[in-house]
């Protein structure tokens, strides 16, 4: 019966657990933690202004292999590059020569870590992609009929999605993947930005909080977006006139605490600007919150789950994905900090067993692959948070902490983080 | 040498292909097409105003087996149900006879479509859990457990997703497919539909058009929205004051179809709200669709692939999913036309060989098993729709239009559509 007893009490006490007041009681008042915060964006700011290693391009290293990167070209550069390309095919083939086009490499060992600029580039070796040859006539084929595909998109100036790309020609492509690996090579062999192209990816993104913007023309403000927050638009070159009176940049891996942060209007508290993918980062989302760095020079914190796949995506925002290599300088977000949940969180703010999962072998070894990375090498916080991921063999999600309360995320979780500066 | 000529001219004569140019021409002003909804629009105006089959609910049909159905619930109501579940529990207990849930059975067998209603309910049937039995202890704690933490919600009148609840209990709940389920057993125990529980499903939907209402106390605008469009709301309870001064609703299956009609603002040209769920329509998405057809009083033309799984996504917009069907009064939307793109409009646009795909066994399969639904049945157009598609085993996607140019869909195709009066 005593044991009855115990147990009872235990389950009234839930919702103020034991061992999660004491955090709660370190909170200081939201006027000091909002100090913290003032002395940041500053830092950064006065960073950004200063002419220091922020400004450096490729141009300025002298790196041993030559690198090649993609430019933000005007669409009436795309068409006229692509007429050359066109004009230099029919000159080779009426001088008897058949064509071909030189295309970009873009396997692993063309790509290369610059440490210095803190993201992946591609190296400018090139492959020939002749007509007449068995094995790369279809992908030629393939790659003039795209070619003629974006040239007819920048005469009517509009956007498609890589979806309607392929639904062109669908007994040509075969498969979307074909296209959509087509459409890179033609960005790289044009110079040019994917988004340049006019083809984008469909939208996934979401933004909510401090944060005035226009999209195609019209106004948004993401203060008075309900709780749903904004759809980040498609096409990031008819996005422009940010402002914003927010202190930082949160950079939220999963819908749930996206939400979470949305309906408790986290944004009027901590003044912020709150962005999710939902998921795995998008070309979208990666140029808006590129977009928004640059231009409102706002440090960015990073909330993601503790587990390989959530620093993963914090480092495709930040130093960019192999597979858009070419595009790294303008995909990528310099300097995000990895606030949370981090590995060293689940001891540190007492996460209790049940809510850890055990990682897989598999979760394992990606762990282990991304301690060899350059991107996590060059950050010692990181390796050492990474090795103890990978020690305790455990994961966690964000959604974890829900445990301790639906709202002990925004309520205690954050701001003890701000208030005590703990992002690496 | 000929051939090639051939070839090449008909290269040139891609933009204006021959075989669609009858179809713009057919195209009336746009003056004409507009009176053409307006008619269309009052129809349904009229239809819901007077008092007909619409205002049908299950208690005024005398049916053979009685059905079970939810209500639209307050958040007190809740509360008290749960409380109410509690005590009873716990006074069976005191007695000495363990306790034991009865729980609403949601299989198929007790699902009923009502042709009457145009949607799916679920028959009375209960089956009980009793704790102290090795086969259902664990659900019965598993839903002991959910009610706590819908009580939790209900007191401090918040939103949580189905991934927050399963993570306060990772341990018990082992997988989330678990909580869900039980998610959903609660709901039809306390007879309230799923988002009166305050748990919502992570958003997915986007709204674009003439539409202007309020998200969580904040004024929305839907023609301000540039070509991103709002975000839906994952809590429709905080979803008010719907005004609209458009003809119809456009429900479009598909990201890259909405983007394009986006950014040519077909609703400009045609006063329309255009809404998406981007592929499997999503609850916060249904709810949102239903409640605009209720206050907005328009009719609904849908657009989707044609293919089984197009006209699967309209019926459950439509009649509702079998697994939500104790919630089909508050999810589903009567009366949604097939505006296309119908089996029959892959001939009569002329869609060419190669944009269209051939159906594999499953697609056929699950194309004959529609034929066999209740809500496809009494739709002859439908039927013979779909068994066109059957027998042809073709299928396109709405981006096989693409193939006449990027925006024949928005340009050609959809005018004509309405024009024509051509759904079903």
């Amino acid at each position: 019966m005593a044991d009855k007893k115990n147990k009872k009490r235990a389950l009234d006490d839930e919702d103020e657990d034991p061992q999660h007041v004491p955090f709660k009681k370190r909170l200081k008042p939201d006027q000091s933690i909002l100090k913290t915060l003032q002395t940041l964006t500053k830092s950064v700011q006065s960073d950004s202004s200063s002419s220091n290693s922020k400004t450096l391009t490729l141009s300025d290293l002298s790196l041993s292999s030559s690198c090649r990167e993609v430019s933000d070209l005007d669409l009436s550069d795309v068409q006229s590059s692509i007429e050359r390309l066109a004009i230099r095919a029919a000159f080779s083939i009426l001088s008897n020569q058949g064509f071909a086009y030189d295309v970009p490499l873009r396997t692993s060992a063309n790509q290369l870590y610059v440490p210095e600029l803190d993201r992946i580039v591609l190296k400018d070796k090139t492959s020939s992609r002749p007509f007449a040859s068995l094995s790369t006539v279809r992908k030629t084929t393939i790659t003039a009929r795209i070619l003629q595909l974006v040239h007819q998109l920048c005469l009517k100036s509009i956007h498609v999605t890589k979806r309607d790309l392929f639904y062109t020609d669908v007994k040509l492509f075969q498969d979307q993947a074909q296209s959509d690996a087509v459409l890179d090579d033609v960005a790289c062999m044009i110079g040019c930005t994917r988004s340049n192209l006019n083809v984008v990816a469909a939208e996934k993104g979401v933004v909510v909080g401090r944060l005035v913007f226009s999209d195609n023309g019209d106004m948004i403000d993401c203060t008075k977006m309900g709780m749903g927050g904004k759809a980040i638009p498609p096409n990031i070159d008819r996005v422009g006139d940010m402002t914003s009176d927010a202190l930082f940049i949160l950079l939220v891996e999963k819908d749930a605490a996206y939400m979470r942060l949305a309906e408790d209007r986290f944004y009027n508290r901590f003044p912020c600007i709150i962005v999710t993918a939902k998921g795995q980062p998008d070309v979208a989302t990666r140029l808006f919150l590129r977009k928004m760095k640059m231009e409102l020079k706002l440090p960015v914190l990073a909330l993601v789950d503790s587990d390989p796949y959530g620093l993963k995506i914090l480092s495709v925002y930040g130093c960019g994905s192999k597979n858009m290599s070419y595009d790294s300088a303008n995909l990528t977000t310099p300097d995000i900090k990895w606030l949370g949940v981090r590995p060293s969180d689940l001891d540190k703010y007492k996460i209790p067993e049940q809510c850890r999962l055990p990682m897989s072998e598999q979760d394992i070894k990606t762990g282990k692959d991304l301690l060899e990375e350059d991107f996590v090498k060059k950050n010692p916080g990181w390796v050492e948070e990474l090795s103890l991921m990978v020690k305790t063999k455990q994961k966690a999600e964000i959604q974890a902490l829900s445990t301790f309360g639906f709202q002990y995320l925004s309520e205690v979780y954050l701001p003890l983080k701000l208030q005590e500066q703990d992002w690496l």
